[in-house]
């Protein structure tokens, strides 16, 4: 563990900025920015001023008192310990650092939270029920100013990240036969990605098999490759905290041309989305390029905005616009890290095509940051 | 896919008993089991009367609707669409099913949703924005009383599950010499898995090793076996949706005298928890029983509540009284399925231990569903 002071003080700096008490973590990958190692389940609070605390199982706490001794540690036995240390510790920063003015009794302390995928509702209910004098807010108005620009060291993570992403498509292209299943292929693939160092994987293994190219998300199962099948294999490995994300359309023999025309539609759409991905630009102008490109090619009633997302400690990070809609407004900075080749073009019925790769924003527009080809037959 | 249709018919006569309008599925368990198939991110509402909706992207929906001709089916194109649907299709429910009487304006109609780890919170505050004329309840108390006891398929499919994980342990098993590092251990043994039908892991590999054996989560990185180590090793593989729970203590070496106390401590924990795992007991029972089992070692200070939790589709599912105290007090039924050997025996700064597997509850006690040793030395 590495305790991260630099990024502790800007945060706190944005706390006292956006009038947030402290920031209750729940989620690996705030803890990993912060503490330099992921946990499962971790909790941490970062007060806008003094010290963090990590929250532990009783027998965890002499082992994190070691490793980091710049933060206090509050252990638990049991879940009901945990909560009321919790509860506890945010009256006492209340009292602190947050007075109660007679003026207004709605003037209550805010608590900066991760509210995201891995934030569970049952939680969030249970903590708002044992904390009635706070109120909960997202916490992005903190993290994301500091996590979106990435750090040289973050990228190389990234980096390696998508060259391990590689290697599992390496194995993808030699073993896509007619016969295979994507259960057998998502099997092989995620070994090499494993014995190449990666720690798991972001998303459930995404090798979608004909049809199955249509869909949003991505799965693996017992169905058979056949020749001329489309197949789209998307790879999340992560490396050290970092997360991958590789999108590669295969076709089980040659294309035949309509394969080809969308395949040639995606690959144009992701060349000018990366032209357009410079500091300055609002994420909704991506989609509206990609939109043009489809159009032209006659596609565009199948096109569907979301081409880019944010990608870092999470798999997908702010902005995020296929999940939170307002993220179409946020503009676009220098060294953030994003994806182009999010969203499936696909033709109901028909099939559907992606390629994804990460880019660091430039003001010349994306840079790749780990080099895949896109050749589409095997 | 398959549908479900006497499961659907139990779930409505449960809704219509609770007094609750409708589900709304986001989970891949409860979907998996109404459709028989596994999704990323499905979204599905069945009502309390009448025919269940799935609610798909819209180039999915021709598939959906060859493979599942008894549901309907609402497409969408981008979140928004999506959200709207579902705003509507309550609407439409209400007006039918839940005519608003002039007495209370309180009485809203209840939304049964599934409030556990993989439903987000910024989704159901959303959905509570969204649709204030609702009020969103857990779907518990429908879902428990259908997937609490488990069918002989179902028990089947843990079974094999299970062999998988041992499948995984033996891998282990063979590797676990000083010089390797959980990461190592960790990527050969998710191959096994995986070739042998793992569709993933409900949990991240758990191979903790030395004094991570404290730790109440498991992780795997770059620690290195050292001779004399305690190493815990918890898997759990998913097989067609059944997710197994099996770990394992070794001592890298042979015991010493305190590691082998612990042990023994856990052992015979886990056989008398085994033979009380009967219809009609508690699950505080199975605490109270271990915790007199960790005193005669001279171990009650170190006991933690939490030794069994149900198993299934879900990982963890009703009762686990380590996330939820008031499963405590559930009471066990015959043809529920549970882990034994939940929480971990750990002295703070020296080290911990688990063996867990899946038994069946009988009127006997607990049957092993898949035998493996607890052999600790390697």
């Amino acid at each position: 563990m590495k305790y991260q002071r630099e990024r502790i003080n800007r945060a706190q700096r944005l706390m006292k900025e956006h009038g947030i008490l402290a920031l209750m973590l729940m989620n690996r990958d705030d803890f990993r920015y912060f503490f330099g190692e992921i946990r499962v389940q971790p909790r941490a609070i970062i007060p806008a001023q003094g010290t963090p605390q990590v929250i532990c199982f009783h027998a965890e706490e002499s082992e994190i008192r070691e490793q980091l001794p710049e933060v206090g540690v509050l252990s638990f036995r049991h879940v009901g310990e945990q909560m009321s240390a919790v509860s506890k510790t945010f009256r006492s920063l209340a009292k602190e650092l947050h007075p109660v003015g007679d003026a207004d009794p709605e003037d209550k302390p805010r608590i900066g939270m991760q509210l995201w995928f891995s934030t569970p509702a049952f939680l969030v209910d249970l903590f708002r029920k044992l904390n009635p004098g706070i109120e909960l807010v997202s916490s992005d108005p903190v993290m994301d100013p500091l996590r979106m620009i990435k750090a040289p060291e973050e990228i190389d993570r990234l980096r390696r990240a998508q060259e391990i992403a590689g290697l599992g498509m390496d194995r993808i292209r030699s073993l896509l036969v007619p016969g295979v299943t994507g259960l057998d292929l998502a099997a092989e693939a995620t070994c090499t990605m494993l014995k190449a160092g990666a720690s798991g994987t972001s998303t459930p293994i995404h090798i979608n098999i004909g049809l199955q190219t249509c869909w949003i998300h991505g799965k693996a199962d017992r169905t058979v490759v056949k020749a001329g099948d489309l197949v789209v294999v998307d790879f999340t490995p992560r490396f050290d905290g970092y997360c991958a994300n590789l999108a590669r359309t295969f076709v089980v023999g040659r294309p035949n041309p309509r394969q080809q025309e969308l395949i040639d539609a995606y690959l144009e759409m992701r060349e000018v989305t990366r032209e357009a991905l410079q500091p300055g630009a609002a994420v909704s102008r991506l989609d509206k390029l990609g939109k043009e490109v489809c159009e032209r090619h006659g596609l565009g009633e199948h096109h569907i905005n979301g081409i880019a997302h944010g990608i870092g400690l999470r798999f997908e990070e702010t902005p995020a616009s296929t999940i939170i809609p307002q993220h179409r407004t946020v503009k676009i900075q220098e060294n953030m890290t994003m994806t182009i080749g999010h969203t499936v073009l696909a033709v109901p019925g028909y099939g559907g095509v992606r390629f994804e790769d990460i880019y660091r924003v430039t003001p010349e527009g994306g840079e790749l940051l780990t080099k895949y080809p896109a050749e589409v037959g095997v």
